[in-house]
């Protein structure tokens, strides 16, 4: 180790060797950290020795071993949909649209972990690294003397299983790189060192509130006039909406783009969004990064493209100022400036899992001296901070979805997504993705069963992002769940149509009541870098029961989330410790919880001495509305609930136009909250 | 290119930059060429212009392009069990043990590939090299003009399935290597392409007589008298069987490996094994290469191992002379030079995909300069050469069992496994390892019913190892196929015990009764290079319509295998062109076949004007005895039969003491044939 610099208090760079040119922190999208912040946590120990770090380059790169205790669990690497806990267990970090196995592969990938034992590493490479989480042992470590025989195994399960008791160590395989830069977050508790790591990449993002309320992504095939029916259809029908996202057949040409409207499907483009904004509508794009020959972007990025194209389109160097300047200033001129909110960043990862692979090699070259590995890593960044320079030229603060991510993530104002669509995975994402400062949405696709449908929406109740995608079907899909039927124009039973839609209203509902509580969570997120959604172990680290839950999570300060899928009937889950509270029923609970909820409803507990601000639902979410509230007390002494004010959509919070603070059981709000909050009532459970 | 050298007739190798050192071509187990049958192969032409290979060296490795036309299909890379044909796809060559997709992850990933075109080409890597198997367009390589708006796609399937019409190329990513060694393998045809390559690399092996045979492997818990008891109760019901395998339980310690036979279980072992060989029983021993302390090997090959433990156990590094000496001088010693026949190499691949990875990191180093990554790619190879030798030397001419390989497999007799079980992907194995030289068996492990159990020994009849690996169950599977019934010791009605022991005894017959086809087309594989087991499209490459099929094989000259899966109860297929007979009614089939084959059959179809010599089975081979021939003549014009005599168990053969001749329909064997064959009966159909 040549270089131990101390960043922040609590925050230390270790360099090894020559660090590689390209590497995350040095991209544009690194922001300054939010130091102030930092200075404010309590100052950590020396989470190990770091003496005992052994760093060993050679021709495949190099090689890192972390001392890693017994007793340690380790969390994070990015967005890991197959598990949660990573203690033995070997992840590779390739950026990938569809991993089906549990290697590490995955959309959003990040060199980045945090264990138990309160600490977080990140490993600064924009390469494929492979982790080895515990397990591994160096020859002649310890004695080892004979043994007695072993038991015989006779399955696969039992053959493979063999865990070890010692003390291990966590081995970093980074691909070609001969030095490399590793920040070591100190807690001491591990949401500590989860926070110091926000902080340190700027803070978590803040949305407006319109992002954090209901989505719905209209048909491929559907025109102006079908969106705006549709826009008129669920204003019509109560269900809440704020934004409308359009997919790929709003561009003349998609696969690659061309990023010009379709004069066929949308010949008044302008007067369509227009008029969807004086519906309460904010309008999304679908769009990827591929520039095709027939886009206007297409002669400009010629020369400042990769070498290889993908669907016959470029693909362009973002990591450059010129390729970055191009692409924004196009979107600006042409979207963010007339009325364009928002954006959905697909197809940014890689495809090594699907029949056709379609993205660009890894041994491609870009003019800006990364290759292909390195350009997957950190596409999916670039794209998002390119995208959102786009949005803040134009003075729009923006909110919107992408597929992949890496580090330094936090700030950003997207959320990620996937095509694979096992209801486990979708919820075990949210639990996985705030170790890394990433948002990941449970969207709903289409549903199997009415049951899937309602298990599906209610998941996304206390999650990053409410979306009704429904891309691949006319008609929503409480008129016909069954995609083909749906097409096809065959409608479910009066009365089926009207209970799934009265059970997507009070769903959605729900969601929009629980508004100015996420609010307030993304505002601790921004302010505090505490991540709004969070596994409970990030919590509760030494409660051995709850390191491995990976079906339920902790969304702002108090509430745990505990969603179903469908065939699921109950569940007996621990709890964290100290008395929790049904928060629709009021009941206690603690120590172990039997859960049995009826369809309608998504269990949530509530912390002891806690109290929830909850909004009377509205349909969508308008500039600078007053929420109106109902206090629920839970315990015999709460504490008084936080909640954030500014004028919710555009960037003065950043300027310290917002105010956080805090509300009691007395229900008197301080008169800086009054600006968007009116206290209606409160209850006490 | 630097250099361009012709090895052989049609294989030439090209150079670029400096190859690394540590390539499988400059391990010992690279055997020489047979150049004699390499210069009987007809002259190719130049498959393609090598100039216009494009090789760019970089910070991650090298990069090779390659041509490739529209309508070529690229086959190999080694065994792949999730498809047969990679054209449009990118696989990246990762050493692994349970593969779970269509990527390129494989236990014997192998850079080695043949097209359509006829022609093949090896890379001489042991990195994880990508290839993507056209589709990759570079940027401005034709002019690209604006085209018609597309349709708009409303599946993912759909919107991933686009494929281009243009000439493309084969890329290949080789990682760390700053050059690389290719060889280019002639035709003119595929199936004399891959000829060339089997040759090239000495030819393919010819297993013992009693290799092609019946194996069991006997449970992981029976001791001595247990597995007595089995060679008795096997010879009692007429179950055919010529070698017995036996499980980790053999050693004192496994998992890892001690290599000692266990006090405990085994007090009595060469006692054992003695009685096991009268009653006409090989034994296979199970083993890994893991070395555990309490091995008599574990303080010689100390030094001689890699720098991280598996299992506790040493990985000796088996690519240093004294490293392969130690084990093969031990395993001759304790084992070849006392009755042991055969081995079986476990664990030798990777584990990236289960939950517990257990093996040795890729960026492991070993004593030799190979690092992990290099190991796992050559571990497989260098095991069986080792244990090869080990067998050689007390003069046993063996066929085993491994679990990896790699290039210059050809000439090993080792059968490769998995523990995957997924019928359609063990069927898919036989179609596919035949490219890459190497051969897999799908063996059997258990059943979910009756008719799983039956169409999955029919699937092993004509292929390279017809193995029961009852490693889980104490009792037969015909006493009970359901594993937790049969630990139980409760049985199957005795009526269903009868009819699975009958379907069964009928199945392994046939087997036997093939052996003299089967043994031929070995001596076929390592005389004139023919893999003995091959996909439709190697022998027919211009069939459009055979290209994909990878549920049924060629084996040998003249046979069509169409193994069927359980719950498949009928199946149309393209047969190739001319008239096929099937095997066992002699009825005539041309264009397409409809199969609808009774729980009893497994299709097998004759091409026009063949003899088949089916010997009358016996239950089991002896060395050197006399088959009983029926030759079955199918069509008008029968060509003569091949048959191989040589004593079937000694390395006389390879000293020129085997005899390659021919019987035609008139049923006179040359007088070199009659020391082991005799036809007993000659039919027509």
């Amino acid at each position: 180790m040549n270089i131990l610099v101390q960043k922040q208090p609590g925050i230390w760079m270790l360099r090894w060797g020559q660090p590689e040119e390209h590497v995350p922190s040095r991209q544009h999208y690194a922001k300054p950290p939010r130091n102030e912040a930092i200075g404010r946590l309590p100052a950590p120990p020396l989470p190990f020795e770091f003496g005992k770090i052994r760093f060993t380059p050679g021709p495949r790169g190099c090689r890192l071993e972390l001392p890693m205790a017994a007793e340690e669990d380790i969390y994070g690497l990015g967005l890991q949909l197959k598990s949660v806990c990573h203690t033995g267990k070997k992840r590779t970090l390739r950026v990938n649209s569809d991993p089906v196995a549990d290697t590490g592969d995955s959309h959003a990938p990040a060199p980045l972990y945090f264990s138990t034992a309160g600490y977080g590493v990140m490993v600064d490479t924009a390469r494929y690294a492979a982790f080895y989480c515990g397990g591994q042992r160096r020859v002649g470590k310890t004695p080892s003397g004979p043994e007695a025989e072993g038991s015989i195994a006779l399955d696969e399960e039992e053959l493979y299983s063999s865990r070890t008791t010692d003390d291990t160590m966590m081995i970093v395989d980074i691909p070609v790189a001969q030095g490399v830069d590793v920040y070591v977050f100190g807690g001491p508790s591990m949401l500590e060192a989860v926070r110091r790591y926000v902080l340190f990449c700027g803070g978590g993002c803040l949305p407006p509130e319109w992002g954090l309320g209901v989505w719905y992504r209209t048909c491929g095939t559907h025109n102006q006039g079908e969106v705006e029916g549709l826009a008129d259809e669920l204003r019509r029908e109560g269900i809440p909406c704020d934004v409308l996202g359009l997919e790929p057949g709003w561009q003349s040409r998609a696969y690659s783009c061309s990023f010009r409207w379709s004069p066929e499907r949308f010949p008044d483009h302008q007067r369509m969004v227009e008029s969807l904004a004086d519906k309460g509508y904010r309008v999304n794009l679908w769009e990827h990064v591929f520039v095709h020959p027939s886009s206007p972007l297409y002669s400009q990025l010629l020369s400042r493209s990769g070498d290889f194209e993908v669907w016959k389109g470029l693909v362009p160097d973002l990591s450059t100022a010129e390729a970055r300047k191009c692409f924004a200033d196009y979107h600006r001129d042409s979207f963010t400036s007339k009325g364009v909110s928002s954006f959905k960043l697909d197809e940014c990862d890689n495809s090594d899992f699907i029949n056709s692979p379609w993205s660009f090699p890894e041994c491609s070259e870009f003019p800006s001296g990364l290759d292909g590995e390195q350009m997957h890593s950190l596409l999916g960044m670039l794209y998002q901070d390119t995208i959102g320079d786009a949005c803040r030229q134009a003075g729009v603060r923006t909110y919107g979805s992408v597929r992949s991510s890496h580090l330094f993530s936090p700030p950003q104002p997207f959320v990620l997504y996937s095509d694979l669509y096992e209801h486990g995975d979708f919820i075990r994402g949210v639990v996985n993705s705030g170790f890394s400062g990433m948002l990941w949405t449970p969207e709903l696709r289409h549903a199997a069963s009415a049951e899937d449908y309602v298990r599906r929406l209610q998941a996304m109740v206390l999650s990053p992002q409410m979306l009704l995608n429904i891309w691949s079907m006319p008609h929503p899909p409480w008129c016909q769940l069954d995609k083909k039927l749906n097409r096809a124009g065959e409608f479910l039973p009066a009365v089926e149509q009207e209970r799934l839609k009265a059970l997507t209203r009070d769903i959605l509902r729900l969601r929009m009541s629980l508004i100015p509580y996420l609010y307030n969570a993304f505002a601790e997120y921004h302010i505090d870098g505490i991540p709004p959604f969070r596994a409970l172990v990030m919590d509760y680290p030494n409660q051995e029961e709850l390191r491995r839950i990976d079906n339920g999570w902790l969304a702002g300060r108090d509430l745990l989330a505990v969603p179903f899928t469908a065939g699921e009937a109950e569940r007996t889950m621990p709890l964290p410790p100290g008395v929790w509270y049904d928060f629709h029923t009021g009941q206690a609970h603690s120590g172990d919880i039997h859960l049995k909820p009826s369809l309608e409803t998504l269990p949530i507990l509530v912390k002891e001495n806690t109290i929830i601000p909850v909004a009377e639902a509205t349909e969508r979410v308008r500039d600078g509305m007053h929420y109106n509230l109902t206090l629920r007390c839970y315990g015999p002494k709460p504490r008084p609930a936080r909640l954030f004010a500014d004028d919710g959509h555009s960037f003065a919070f950043e300027a310290g136009r917002g105010f956080h603070g805090e509300v009691g059981a007395d229900g008197v709000l301080p008169p800086e909250l009054t600006t968007r909050y009116r206290v209606a009532c409160v209850q006490r459970h």
